[in-house]
């Protein structure tokens, strides 16, 4: 059985997360989306926020399990024994940082390969920041983020500063 | 009338602004300067100070004029019926965040377009970051900022500690 | 009158350049879309397929003309007294080859801007070489020109020899 | 079953082919590596050679077969019922050119997705071009090209004319 | 006699930036090390600690000078009557932001030349920052940081925050 | 005595390499400017042509040789016994080619590093390509290569097929 990893920090997930895990789900045999706390960005919603989301989100598709990790992604695929950490690609500035990222996790865990898919075009402006960004003015986000967790997302971003990303 | 806006945070406004703001005064009837206060950077100047630097160093090209706004980029292109928002672009990671933000405001606004212009090469260099850099350690920022302005920038960025960007 | 010229070799129109054509349609009074004939490339169609195909695909934008010329992009403009080139961009490549030929052209004629806009999504993948290459192997295309000229383009591609690009 | 594609023009193959489908050997049931004549390049080797050298250089690898199709990509997923074509990337120009092909593909074919491993870092720098001509001049190729087909890629370098890429 | 300058905040000096000094110590006479406080940047070692770490790294070096600086790296090169500042350049975006540093400090200070070097291929996935990221979580940098300093990183980086980069 | 290589195909020289060479000649003891026929280029100028171009161009830089040779570069350092090649940079598209070729050499010859140049900020635009493209259309080229050559080149360059880069 082969199984990916989707690592991220999901703050919130939006509409590029699900179709990157929804067309690897096709892939591989088991996927996990796993929420990594990255201690250099200050998130804006909680771990079980973003547990939360992701679970609603991704209910429908049946082979992802969804999970958090404090520790080095090389060593959580250890731990599953995954055979890939698969990340999305929307700009040459993802791909530069994800390539060093890739080379530096087969370092450490030789056994677990980096895969990116490419963005799909509707998605390419799409990111978390821009979806807190937008929502923090009360702009419409509801082509960002999965209709399931709209209005939890609407209501908990409009409660943070204006313009701030919480 | 074909109104354009120059969004920016303008802290402060550079000769490269300037260049840009000049060129494309002569593709419009109006150009709209606008301060957009980013609250993912803590800004060295206030938003009057902003304001004010921009006034002056702009009060020779007619067709100008200078405004802020906090709120979606997309929503004030709305309100003053403007054609068009437009960049200067230096570099490739200019492009590449800039390509994103025109495709999210074309999403929330499809009738304003985002235009982008190139950088002069003398200017290549040049940011707001770069000459607030050189000026707290005290170095000749003559060549960066508009003479008009060039004494208050000076005054204003050598009272902030040394080194730091206020 | 503000005067626009969209340049390019149109080998052939796609329907990424009809999206330019019309946006840009928006923003000045009139644009010329001008075939220049690229030495360096052995184009697949007649300088005047290339014209008749342009003509019939922007028909139903008013302020279009349509040209050719054969000598620098810089002396055209001059001659039609045009206030800016502009271009579309779909990726880095694209801009840094198109950020030096506009400072190129604005070192031979001041008086004329480059501006850029981006691709549409949809159009990202979208070029003329593409296009060609998955005719000549009998691909459907219907998704890349404007159906007006679909049938004319696809039997002169399939003419051709095999997977070559005329 | 998962079958993966992994095309290329392999003129000749180098030991980074040789790594990234070791690599994706592991993540997929079969791997497909296939020769596409790209009718753009004048290739050095005929496709029988170059299958020639693929199958010796593969030999090792069990799930991997080997073959050559002249057409469109998109086609031979469809035909292959392959879940994913995959592309080595070695730098930002590699990857803004697969990015097209992929929704480029991706248009032709929505059930085939693209997937990128990045080049291991020895490999960087390697590409059939660079081999070709190093072996032009007699220089030494052999930490670019698998051992077992050494000899029969230097014997046919060297007849070619001095620099030229044949 | 030549000199020249390698500048950095070297938090901490890793297996790159000692592979840069290496190679450039054997093109000029002179090379000085020296930390420039980034005020930008919240650093994890004191000057103190950092200059102490390039000194025992680069003992072996004959020509290799450790200094730190607080001020303009164009006014620390004139200073030192150096002809050449030296940067490593292990990506795109490194590119980008050092060609605006070195056209800035030109303009600042004619005299002193930018020169980059490419970093090996072993080092490219290489960062002060990955360091301090995997020392963190306690995993392994024996491959990153030079060994006779790598127990007093660890112990320091164990002791900060989890995760955290200081 | 340190020696440091400029090779390129100087098809002609322009403005832009004149700078370099300047630049670097205050860096090192001697200078070999290296004519190398690149064997994928159909070149505009003999080699006698563009040695001729060279050595009049670069007559009042005093540490200057010319010559040409036709092999790898990284045979014609070791015979040189040069330190390094240097290589001037204009754009990211320039900086990924030449890393790739600079990981090349180094593996061939590790004893001679590449060392990268930023182009001045006035000759960003600038490329052999595109005086020879301005030039073939009459167009004005005294900005862009070394006015004591300026006639010899825009004599043949007339001659040339129009718009043809010979």
């Amino acid at each position: 059985m082969k199984t990916a990893i989707c690592p991220g920090s999901f703050d919130p997930i939006t509409l590029g997360h699900i179709d990157i895990i929804k067309r690897v789900s096709k892939l591989f045999d088991k996927i996990i989306v796993v929420v990594l706390p990255n201690p250099r960005k200050n998130p804006c919603f909680t771990i079980e926020e973003r547990l939360d989301f992701i679970k609603r989100a991704t209910a429908d598709i049946p082979n992802v399990e969804v999970d958090c990790y404090e520790g080095l992604l090389a060593d959580y695929c250890k731990k599953k024994q995954a055979c890939c950490v698969v990340k999305g690609l929307r700009a040459v500035s993802d791909f530069e940082y994800e390539f060093q990222m890739a080379l530096s996790n087969k370092k450490l865990n030789p056994d677990t390969e980096t895969i990116f898919l490419t963005t799909s075009e509707q998605n390419l402006y799409l990111s978390s920041s821009i979806v807190k960004q937008i929502a923090s003015y009360g702009g419409d986000i509801s082509h960002f983020v999965p209709s399931c967790i709209l209005e939890d997302i609407k209501n908990r971003l409009l409660k943070g500063s204006k313009g701030n990303e919480c």
